[in-house]
């Protein structure tokens, strides 16, 4: 489909049309919205991008997303909790969760799951090391993924943080809730038996 | 949600979740995308939309959409057929069928139901009679919506262009492709009956 004359709207389709979960159909729809709300979407969408692309960049410690013009959190006080999670997606899930309230370190990704530990692929697993022994760190919470790759760079980091001496603890492995055992894989069920708790009765 | 110190991510998500299709979940994917792909996305589709912003307006003759610094299409040569249609997205659907190649005519809505036909919001029906005048205009086809509001707007034009003497075509009502009798509507089994068509048998 062209729209005759008029390339910035195809472009705008096109760029559109690559964000995740949408396509040429539903990028034409977000255009005609932004088109005939020039003033409440088109401007500070734009604006906003501009500021996000100018000033927002990953802080080199701790791989938060930080504003270029103040210091990052991770270098504003001790922290009691470090949470290690592979991406900024999985923190945000945590986050709207609440349960924790710490502070996090985002690697960026995973460690491949052969075991390729001098590239690291740019993670922040050193600054970790660093982060660890500079702060009085009381507790490293490892939140990979329980993948494969998720798990290498757990215990990667595990062997790497030993000489620190920090208290180190990893998500639970088990049931996830509302998982029916009939339909529950063999990995899971391992993990489930393997740290089975006490029941306490009153 | 918040993402502590940085505030032009919660904005940028904020106004995505406005967007036709997207909430809350679906505008943070996009940004995390977004974000790890600053060149090939942020940058581009923030300049395009400041570019759309700046200098696409919606032509006051035709209604369509042109570039501030050049003339619409609809003042550069008579025109044989003029393609009436409620809004945007109505002609790119048309459009994108390639059935129809000639120039379009963009109303931006249809009249109330109620038959307020001095106040007219704004549709651009004035400016058609007047293109229909001015240029050696052939035929007007009427691509009104099949609702109430779609047909009161096209009886208007119809009724406004009488004086012109140009043809006035409507798109055929009838079964839809695909249509089962046993579940359409009445509306539509009584337009199929009374525009039936004879049987040419070979």
């Amino acid at each position: 489909m062209t729209i005759k004359n008029v390339t910035e709207i195809d472009d705008l389709i096109k760029i559109i049309s690559k964000l995740p979960g949408l396509g040429p159909k539903s990028a034409k729809r977000i255009v005609l919205k932004l088109i005939n709300n020039r003033e409440e979407l088109i401007k500070p969408l734009a604006n906003t991008l501009a500021q996000v692309y100018k000033n927002i960049i990953r802080c080199k410690i701790c791989g938060n997303l930080k504003s270029i013009n103040s210091n990052c959190i991770c270098l504003n006080k001790n922290h009691d909790q470090i949470c290690v999670v592979e991406n900024i997606a999985d923190m945000w899930v945590i986050e709207s969760t609440g349960i924790y309230k710490g502070h996090y370190h985002i690697l960026g990704g995973t460690l491949p799951s052969y075991e390729n530990k001098n590239g690291k692929n740019g993670l922040l697993i050193d600054s970790l090391i660093n982060r660890v022994k500079k702060k009085s760190v009381k507790e490293v919470i490892l939140a990979t993924s329980a993948t494969v790759e998720g798990q290498t760079t757990a215990h990667y980091i595990q062997d790497s943080l030993k000489e620190t001496k920090v208290k180190i603890s990893k998500l639970a492995q088990g049931l996830p809730v509302g998982g029916e055992i009939e339909f529950l894989d063999d990995g899971t069920l391992f993990s489930a038996f393997k740290n089975r708790a006490p029941v306490i009765i009153d």
